[in-house]
This record gives C-alpha cells, sequence and structure tokens, in this order.
C-alpha cells in the first residue's frame, strides 16, 4: 500500500471550484508540501489556482499515477475507476452515497470495476488519507505535524475531529486513514500495513463494527506484536450499538466479544476519547512502562491528586531507596518531602528540578517518573522545561504542567523537544497505566 | 465576609519590588479594575508604579480599610496584625512559615491578636482571594472572567492552576479562595457565606482534609441546599493520604467516611480535576437536569460515543415522541436519522440545526439535549453556534463542539452567549450526568 501513503504521483477527479471537496484536497495537497506530480482532472478542463501555484486541469487522466483521488458524484465512479484502472495503483473515493444509504449495487460494481484493473479501493464515503512523512496530504481534513501516531477510523468526522484535537494536544502523525464503508481495503489490512510501517510508533483505531472477526483478532494480534495499537471502539451500550447499525449499515455485535478479543490480541482498548489521545501521546514518546513511579512536585495538591490516579489504576507510589532518599537530602532544602511523592516546594528552579530527576532515575525501585509543575509567578515554566529536557534520564518521564496561558511557553518548548504535556496530574497517571499494559 | 470579597479599600503589606509577590498582588489588583482606595504598605516607603499609575507606598498603615494583605516575612505577622487590628476587619496572610512547616506556636499568636482585635484570617499559607464581580483581585493568581462560580480551595498552587485552566474551559467565577492553614477561617465558613453570596451560582471545593468533620457537614448540607457544590477530595489512596499529611500537616482521614458525608450533605463528588471543570460549567449554566437526552449530531461516530457516554454514566437515550419523529421527518432531509440520536448528516446548516433544537426541545419525553457539532470545511462553526444560540429552548442544552482550531470562532462564539462548550462528547455526557445528580 505504500503508492497510498507514500505515493510518487497522484491524480485528483472532482470540481475544482473554491470550497468544493476536491479544491480542498487539492489545496491540503499542494500547500503540505507534496513533491511528486499532482493531476487535477475535470471534464470541463481550464486551471485552478492553488497557494500561488497554477494547474491546468486534465479534461481526462492520460498518464500513470499511483493513486487517485475521487470526489465526484457517485453514481459516476464505477465508470471513472473502470476508465482509469490501467493507469492507477489504488483509488481513494470520497464519494458519499454508496451502500451507506442502501446503494449496494452500486458498491458492489465500483469494487468488481476496481477488481477487473488490480485497483485497491479505499472508501467509498470517506475523509480520504495522509501519509504524513511522504507530505502526501490526500484529504479535505486538518493537516497534522509529522510524528509517530498512525490513526485509522471508520468515521470520517471522528478522524477529523481527531486530528485537529491531537494538533492542540501535541501529537505527532505518520498517517491517517478513514476508510468509510470498507468496501474493498478495512481495518484489517491497514492494521498489517502500519504494523511494518517504519514511520509508525503506535497505532490508534476507531472502529463502530468490523465484517470479519476472525480476520481482524489476526491482523490486531500481528500489529499489536510490533507495536502499540490503541483501540477506541464505539457503539458498546446498547442504545449506541443500535445507532452505529443505523448509520454504518454494519452490525456492531455483542461488545464482550469485541472486548475479550482486544485483550486476546494485546490491543490497548480505552474508554472514552481523551483517553485515545493520552495514549496516543504516551505511546508516540515510549514503548513500555513499569508500574513503580517516583511523583516529582513543587506543589502538594497536585502531588496528592496525582498519587490517588496511579493508585486508583493500580500503579505504584514506588519506595525510594535508602541512598537516593540520602541524596536528595544533601542538596533540597529542608522544607522539601524527599518521600515519594517528591516535594520540591514552590520555589524549586532548574538546578532543583533537574538534579532531582537524575537522582530519583537512577534509583532501582523506580520504573517511571511522573514530574509535575505549576509554575510559580517569579519562574518561566520554560526554566524547568528546559531541567525535564536536559537531565541525563533513561526511563520513562511523563510530564504534568498545569495552568493554561501560564505554562504555555514551557509546554510549546518540551513539545519541540518531542516531550508532551498532560494537562492534569489523572491524565499524566493515565498515560502511565496505559505504558505499564504493554 | 463582605469586607474580603466585596471591600471598599484594602491595604497590601510586603515588597514592591518588581516580581515579588506584593507587587504582583497590587499589579492584579489595580489591572483588574478594582474602584475602591488602594494603599500600598512598606516601612521603607517609596512609590510603585503599576499600570502606568504612581502609588505612594505609606510607611505605616494610618486608615482604616476592609482588608489588609500581608505578604511579609513569616515572624513579623503576628506583630503586625497587632498593630494595624484596629483598623481592618480582615486579613489574607500571604506568607508561608507557620503551622505547615511545624510553626505552630507562631500561627498560635497571629490568631491571638486577631482575635483580640476582632479581625477574620484568611491563611496563613494561601495565594490570596479574588471577589471578582467587585472587581477585587486580591492575589498573585491570573485574573479570571465574572462568571458564576466561587472556588475554595485548600491547596494554594492546585487553585491556582484551576484558575487558570478554568479561563481556558470558558469558566466564570464570582469569587476564589486559598485558604491555606485556616488558623481562623476555613472550608466551612467559606461554604456559608458563598451559599448566601447572590452572584455564586455553584460552588467548586478543593479539600485534602477536615478540621472539624461535624461543622464541615452542617456546612455543607446548607451549601448544598442552596446551589451545587462540587467537590474535589485529594488524598483517597493510602498513598494519598500519607502525602497529603506531610504537606498540610492535617490529617487526610479515611475517605470512606467523607464519601459518606459528601453523599449525605447532597454534594457533588467528582473523581478527578478535569471532572471539576466539568461539573462546574454545567453548574453555571444550569440548576439540574432530567435522564432522559436528545443526542443532535451532524456526524454519527460522535453521535455513538455520546449515546454510549450517556449510557455509561445511567442517563437515558431519550424515546421521541410519534409527534416529533413526524414533523422532523417533515423538514429533514431523507438521508437523516430522526431516531435519538438524530443525524442531521454533515451537510446541516443554521436552519436545520435551529428547527430540530426547537422540535426535540419541545417533546415531553425529552429532559434535555445533547447538541453536537464536528463543522464540515464548507461551513464556519460560527453558523452553527448561532443556530444554537437563537434556537428557542427552555430545557438544557449541553455543547460538544469538536475539532480543535475548526471550531474556535464557533466555541467563542457560544461562549460570548454564556453557552459553554465539552471538548469530547464524553465530556459532554458527563456534563449532563452531573446534572441530573441535583
Amino acid at each position: 500500500m505504500d503508492f497510498f501513503f507514500y505515493p510518487s504521483s497522484v491524480a485528483v477527479f472532482g470540481s475544482f471550484k473554491k470550497g468544493a471537496i476536491a479544491y480542498e484536497i487539492l489545496r491540503n495537497i499542494v500547500e503540505g508540501g507534496f513533491e511528486g506530480r499532482i493531476v487535477p482532472v475535470n471534464p470541463k478542463g481550464g486551471t485552478v489556482e492553488v497557494a500561488g501555484r497554477t494547474f491546468e486541469i486534465s479534461e481526462r487522466l492520460d498518464e500513470a499515477v499511483d493513486t487517485a483521488i475521487v470526489a465526484i458524484p457517485a453514481k459516476f465512479v464505477p465508470a471513472l475507476i473502470d476508465e482509469i484502472g490501467p493507469l492507477i495503483k489504488g483509488a481513494v473515493v470520497i464519494s458519499a452515497g454508496f451502500s451507506e444509504v442502501g446503494n449496494n449495487e452500486l458498491e458492489r460494481e465500483l469494487v468488481e470495476k476496481a477488481k477487473k484493473h488490480g485497483v485497491r479501493i479505499i472508501g467509498p464515503n470517506c475523509a480520504g488519507i495522509f501519509g504524513v512523512h511522504g507530505r502526501f496530504f490526500g484529504s479535505f481534513e486538518v493537516r497534522v505535524r509529522p510524528g509517530g501516531l498512525t490513526l485509522i477510523s471508520q468515521s470520517g468526522a471522528f478522524g477529523g475531529a481527531a486530528l485537529a484535537m491531537g494538533n492542540d494536544e501535541g501529537i505527532g502523525f505518520s498517517a491517517f486513514v478513514s476508510y468509510g464503508n470498507a468496501a474493498d481495503l478495512n481495518e484489517s489490512d491497514f492494521l498489517e500495513y502500519f504494523a511494518d510501517d517504519p514511520n509508525t510508533r503506535a497505532i490508534a483505531l476507531y472502529i463502530e463494527g468490523v465484517k470479519d472477526g476472525r480476520r481482524f483478532l489476526k491482523a490486531l494480534r500481528y500489529a499489536s506484536s510490533k507495536k502499540p495499537v490503541i483501540i477506541l471502539k464505539a457503539g458498546k451500550s446498547a442504545s449506541g450499538a443500535k445507532a452505529a447499525a443505523s448509520h454504518t449499515g454494519s452490525l456492531a455485535g455483542s461488545y464482550e466479544i469485541y472486548r475479550a478479543a482486544f485483550k486476546q490480541a494485546g490491543a490497548i482498548e480505552v474508554e472514552e476519547m481523551e483517553e485515545l489521545f493520552d495514549a496516543a501521546k504516551a505511546f508516540e514518546m515510549y514503548t513500555r512502562a513499569g508500574r513503580r513511579v517516583a511523583v516529582i512536585t513543587n506543589s502538594g495538591g497536585p502531588g496528592v491528586l496525582a498519587t490517588d490516579g496511579l493508585e486508583r489504576l493500580g500503579l505504584e507510589v514506588a519506595k525510594l531507596s535508602e541512598d537516593t532518599v540520602q541524596k536528595l537530602r544533601s542538596f533540597l532544602p529542608p522544607q522539601c518531602s524527599v518521600k515519594n511523592p517528591i516535594d520540591l516546594i514552590a520555589d524549586a528552579d532548574y538546578e532543583r528540578y533537574r538534579r532531582t530527576i537524575e537522582v530519583v532515575c537512577r534509583d532501582e525501585n523506580v520504573d517511571s517518573l511522573l514530574v509535575i509543575c505549576v509554575p510559580p509567578i517569579f519562574l518561566p515554566s520554560e526554566e524547568i522545561a528546559r531541567a525535564i529536557i536536559e537531565a541525563d534520564c533513561g526511563k520513562p518521564v511523563i510530564v504534568n504542567f498545569m495552568a493554561g496561558e501560564l505554562v504555555r511557553g514551557g509546554v510549546k518548548l518540551l513539545e519541540m523537544n518531542g516531550i508532551k504535556n498532560f494537562s492534569t496530574p489523572e491524565r499524566a497517571a493515565r498515560a502511565l497505566h496505559w505504558l505499564s499494559l504493554r
């Protein structure tokens, strides 16, 4: 499937009027910096201007390209695929109006034409795809930063919202697939492909239901053996399952069966959307972490909340070794608490944070660190961010800077150095929980 | 306690060098637009410039003021209170170095001097107070927008972080109290006071432990009878309780007892920091909501997640009346689902949202509405925001706009009209859960 996610050339079919789907996709591809050949196609011809570049619109495709992105009315799609089949390897069909509204025959015809030419299909009724490291933004959704997460979403709207929210959360992406009706390629194909994609460190999967449970279980087991697979299953409740059935046309099936399958395959199931972000952020940074956590904080209350969170999730507040306690005592002011949670108190600066992280990191009883900072007014959050970035520590460090506008500078600096921030002590604790499940 | 939260004059004691605590508090008071008399006091005298205004620094207080804010070294505080006692009604003691570090005698002395003059004390070892509707920002913490939430926090750092994060969440505040060591006034006093404060619609309370359980229960019951009281109790786990004891010096006590007390008093207990925000946002808008919810969405996936969230929390996905279904059918496109969750599909515009909200709102089987929007590229989120704002509906409406940067305009417009946004379907469902507990 490299021709989808790392294509060297692409054709886009549809209307290139400003605001039209095909125009928006073309804009994303051009603005995203795609370096391969880009061919807009519309029978009316003409030209289209995007980001200062003018493209001739071909009246028909007359050259071979890796991938076609199709956003024309549904009824014309099968004939188009039949026509351009010899020239393309894959087609992403954005167009809606297939099986999701009962047009099963049209969808069957689409698949048949694709098979005839050996063309693979993503969609129809989908939001498109991103291959971020190949700078290929083949979707109208908001562009994202390069990173390690591949998002595979049955729901286009969920996927699009998750990309935009992922940007806010500091997530970096390797790829995005909205696969819609999954007429040809489905979640199992993508799991298998991204399991072996070197740019993908973790996979996040949003599903309502799958068509072939046995195949899915096998693909999920394979992918989970290679890297963390985080799953958000929608349609868990009775009403939710009914709603899912009505909008995708697929039966969601018993949630209990899914749940057991996820567990058996070694996947990480999250309960809600926000947890998907937390797990994704954690796994973009680390592959796993042990259960014994040291909490380092400059304020008591948030340290207590983190501790509550860790214990609630079955993690341990690590018992520091005597050696660690003595070392901490040797340089920390007497008001500081050297028991875990370690309270560096409000005036903790770069040096106090950095040395504490380095000492605690070397404690054999500690698997991972949860570092909290509520910056006091007299200290820029960037200073503590630098201490965390520069500390010499090879164990997982999960960071919770809190206080909205007051920590934006520090959070940005952390992100530029590949360290993601968790906005509350409990979300930080949860990140360590996900890491402990691998 | 109006002299604390609606003072007509205030004196600030401490250093007025830029960056010093007293300077930052003075700056907040001036920049916050306090219209009463402001008297900076420091034995060295001189002047201080703040926000373009120059203040003479009095060498000593020689006029009566409502409240003194004290940020001088701990050891000098009791003598100061004894000196200015005849001139003030209350003192907010920011200074640390009292019982929290074992100086119980100094704290006892402070209380004794205050009692002698009939002066009430908030603190010591606290972050100060805000009386937002009197434009009195008597703390170094970040200023907030006026609104209906009073935040009472034992932890200053938690309080400060929550204010800043509350700004990000669109929360409006009526007051803030960080009460530190609670040498004189404590959580029970504040609960009783804000129960009767006309500007406070809901109270959020962060506590680790209370000193007088019986008094607290009584105050909590009284406050809860007047308005929602949301409680985040830290120190619930074994390690958390130990950590709390070590940093506040107060015993956290058995969590089970607290939990039972909260319930008995009719308070709303939340499990973590983020839930405190969700509950606060919900109660700033509405006093309560029934359990039967109608979900209106423009995209299937998020609708399913909302439905899952509602059922998990024990709420009901309302069964719409035949009349409602027929009315919706009469104007909605045939691809829309008129079963709950109601799916208006991706091209839903102002008219479709507004009419649907108004029809559903009139259904006797519906207690509240959860309105979701993932804006498609061709529709500004402001348009849907306007539909929600302008819809004629007297029932609680909880909104989930999602997609980060793509919805910022719409979210801002909603907030300007007093409607808070919940960033995921599950958080929106949880808001309705809190509302159903009253």
